[in-house]
């Protein structure tokens, strides 16, 4: 099982900075490994506080379900087939856009987590961080 | 009390393992007894990491409340009798399909929970697995 | 990154099965994995109820410190150098006898976790399973 | 109210990873701002899945008391004073070696923690975290 090192993440963590600091909003970026684990994280100054957790979780979560937590958002809502899922797992289980599983070749080796702006804005960020793996 | 035994619990994670292979998916299958105390639990080689909770507390969950999750999350949606019951006994309720109670001769004697794939396999394996009791 | 599949699972709880029942009592088994999450567990017939928790826990805490669970016992008790560590990680550090990694290669590929008995017995049962893997 | 920046925590986590190589030992290193909040952690490759709790609560422990972690320790021992205090906050309290408060100008303005080896070990690479402030 091939699995995300910490220059890996380091590397994935700075691209998601740089394109934090062109939409102008600071971020809390978290890096997974492949058995879902932290190995990195870093909250840019003036980034949301209520924020690590959830970055943190955003990576678990990408991880845990081999899917970008914005598109497990959409099968979570009311009445669709995983509505209720944000209660297992102790919490971990974060249901909106920012987390997105890290893949090489075809494998998911970890995942990054974003949090700190408007969905669009945490999506983004993670999508420049996990083109940089 | 009837309930399940280890042998029991076997029985039906084997034919829940068969039917998972039969649809592609690889799972996490889990059998509690007739306390809602797990008896047996395997994660099939690729199946989810975040499943591991799920496929227990949907064990859990439909022996807690003597039905299928399916069925409860029906009544658990916004505006129904039973929204909110995912907040509670510490985040063990889950609220979509997956979990069925065992029965023999008419009592309940335990429940499987399967989580690895859309509602509709979680569902058809967890069938699969309480047919086998 | 090696780590454990199912099958590897199931021969080592299957061998800790055996000895448990030599021992004459009856068990809780978990295996974990290499990132620390688990793979199989059963509970024998008649086994405690509180060692679900324990099992599973005992077999992350060998894992995500690479030793055995006694052995961090004896450095977790009052006056040494671990003292309060099962605080950690959300209550599931097991300090006591019955967790002990699984090594193929030179590596940690995952762990065992054994509770239903006397520590002697959990720590001889999770070895007659780790021995097998 | 001055605390660390995001800067300053990578600095902290520099020199602490410089000494953690001399060490020979791979660790976990976390810092927390002035308000006991992660700034940043780093889980170096190889360093125990268990110690990225460890090291994120021993910098959260050491601001919230403005206390080394080790010394916290000696007076939570049985008997002492503070017996009994890892059970508040959560299980976020680390009652030995390896968190350090960072101080500038007379002030607590964040803290390091470290896990990952050794008490011995964990305490000489906070100080090397703590002396780059």
């Amino acid at each position: 099982m091939d699995t995300v090192s910490l220059e890996d993440a380091r590397r994935v963590i700075a691209a998601a900075e740089a394109r934090a600091a062109e939409v102008g909003q600071p971020m809390n970026v978290a890096v997974a490994d492949a058995g879902g684990n932290l190995v990195a994280h870093v909250r840019m100054d003036g980034a949301w506080l209520g924020s690590v957790d959830i970055s943190i979780n955003k990576a678990f979560t990408a991880r845990a379900f081999d899917i970008e937590t914005r598109a497990l958002g959409e099968n979570a809502q009311p009445g669709s087939q995983f509505y209720g899922i944000h209660a297992s797992n102790r919490g971990r289980i974060m249901i909106f856009a920012g987390g997105i599983p890290l893949r090489r070749n075809g494998s998911v080796v970890g995942a990054i987590g974003v949090s700190g702006g408007t969905g669009a804005q945490d999506q983004a960020v993670a999508e420049a961080g996990a083109a940089a793996l």
